[in-house]
Formats: C-alpha cells, structure tokens, sequence
C-alpha cells in the first residue's frame, strides 16, 4: 500500500513493468556472459555481448531519464525556485556520469 | 541587434563567452592533430590527444545541456501542456545521441 | 576436459577466475537494480547505479581486451599472413562496438 | 627527406592522406560550432552539431588504432619479449581512454 502511494511519485511509475523486463533480460545477458566465460568462448564473440549489455543498460538509463524529465523535473520547474534549480543541478550531474561511463 | 534581443532566448546566453572558449581551444586541439599526422607522430601520442579533443567536446555539450535543462526545459514546464512535453522529447533525444557518441 | 584443454586457447585463461568474479558483481549490482525500481527508488539513485553497472561490464571488456591482443593477436602475429590480418580486423572492429556502445 | 624517412615507421602512412581530410572536417565542425553559439543557435541543434563532431574524432581514432595494431604491434608481436608486452600494454591504455571518453 505504502508502496502504491509512494509509486506515484517516482517519474518511471508508468513504465515500471518494461524497465523491469529490460532489467531481467540485461541480468540474463550477464549471467550468459559469465557461462561464456567459463565455457572458453572466443573472446570477440563475449565482447559482442559485452556491448550488447552495455546497450541494454543505457537503454535502461535513457528510460529512466526521460521519465525523470518529464515527471520530477518538470513538475520542480512548476513550483519553480530552489527545488527546480536542484532538480535540475542533479539531473545535469546523472547526464554527465551517462556520458562519461 | 535583432541577435542580441534573440540571445536572451537561448539556454546558454550567460555562458557564451565560456563556451566560445572551450571550443576555440577545442578547434586548436583538433590543428594540433593535424600537424601531429604530418610530422609522424607515434600513433599512441596522437590518440592521447584525440581523447583530450572529444573530451572538451563532451564538456561543452554537457554545459550547453544544464543550460538547455535550466532555462529552455523549465520555462516551457512552466507554460505545461505540449510544448513542455516536446521540449522534454527533444531534450532527451539529445541526451540518447551524446550517450551513444 | 575437453574444456580444459580448450581453456589453453583463449587468451583470458590466466584471468578467467578474476572476470567471472567482476561479472558475478555486476549481475549482483543489475538484480540490485531491479529491487531499487520494483521499491519506487529515487530515478536519480538508480541511474548512479546504472552507471556503476556499466563501468563493471566496460572494466571486463577491457581486460578481455588486453588479454586478447596479448594472447590471440600476438600469436597470430607471430604466424603472419591472413590469419594475422584478420585478427587485427576482427579486434579493430569490437573496439570500434565499445567505443560506440 | 628525414620525415619521409620517419613516415614509414609510423603505422597510419598509408591512410595519411585520409586522416588528415577527416581532422580538417573536423575542425571545420568545431569551427562551425563556434559560429552557431555567436548566432545564438538554438541549443538543441548546436548539441546535435557536437554529436556530430565527437563522432568524426572517434572514427578518426579508431582508424589510427586500426593501423596501429596491424603495424605497429603486429611487428613488435613479430619480435617478442619486452617490446611486444610494452606495445600491447600501451594499446590497451590507448583503447581505456577511448572507451571511459
């Protein structure tokens, strides 16, 4: 219950399930790459899933931005003032660690 | 004058003088390449600075985007409706390209 | 046994305990990801994580990396010829997937 | 006649011509850019214009790597020892920077 109300306030409640979803496949690729490892596989063919994960991830993270954006910062920028300055400060400061990893 | 009236329009307008810097030191970053190719350079040198030149592009794209975040993005969640949700839609396009460059 | 005479091949065999356990990691931190989103975690909190995730699958990368031109691409070298060029290819094209991805 | 001399050593002579075209393109980009901020160009388009020119730094990146390896370290594989370790180790710090850029 709790959880439900609180739900409504985090910008991704709309696309909980799908993120979920990726999330769960990304977690399978990883484990893939961990019996590929253990198998010998030729090292191309695990850095191929290496990026394919690295993508499912950032996949995951441009979500999650863009819910973020268009439910909290947005509705920071309404109230205007401190909040939106630093919503906007911590959203900036995310983009950059995205960009940079 | 139509310009200047314009700059005010623009996310960035306070920081114009900053990021005409960095990408006039950038512009110098990518001669130097030039000249580094001519002369031979060790080819390992040369990707040293080629790291150094993307990662000032990175950093003018990550100025021009809190800019972009703080003034364009908030004033249109301020105003609601479509243009906020194009605004957001573009600006997270935005940030899907510089991720995935 | 097969397996393990097979494991003399690839060129992550002296790392191979150290990647499995840097994986085992990172698919701890992705199923971590899944509780933040399924308890409504703050989207900032969770994109720090991401990031987190990321950089492990790029650390693994990276050492594959390394062993593979130690390993295979320097053998390959060794013997000269087309098999020499095609791993050359080959590497230069999973570079080019990570530094895209 | 000296740098003549020197431009076989190098490991990109032959794609010369073709590295330099793309540096000058480059800067063409980064100059451009400098333009668009003076203009007052809408942030979005100057963002999509450094996405633009990070790219063409990148492939100009991974084709020095390219001819990197299938030179510069295929003949020091050919070698062996110390130089072909060094070599390797070196083109592996290069491939980090460029992929954590």
């Amino acid at each position: 219950m709790e959880q439900h109300d609180h739900a409504a306030h985090v910008g991704y409640s709309g696309d909980k399930d799908q993120i979920i979803k990726r999330l769960k496949r990304a977690e399978g690729q990883v484990r893939g790459l961990q019996r590929m490892v253990e198998d010998d596989t030729y090292c191309i063919d695990i850095l191929t899933q290496v990026s394919a994960a690295t993508k499912a991830l950032e996949t995951v993270a441009l979500q999650l931005l863009d819910d973020h954006l268009a439910h909290c910062v947005t509705e920071a920028a309404q109230q205007g003032g401190d909040v939106a300055e630093q919503k906007v400060r911590e959203a900036s400061a995310a983009i950059a660690r995205l960009v940079r990893s």
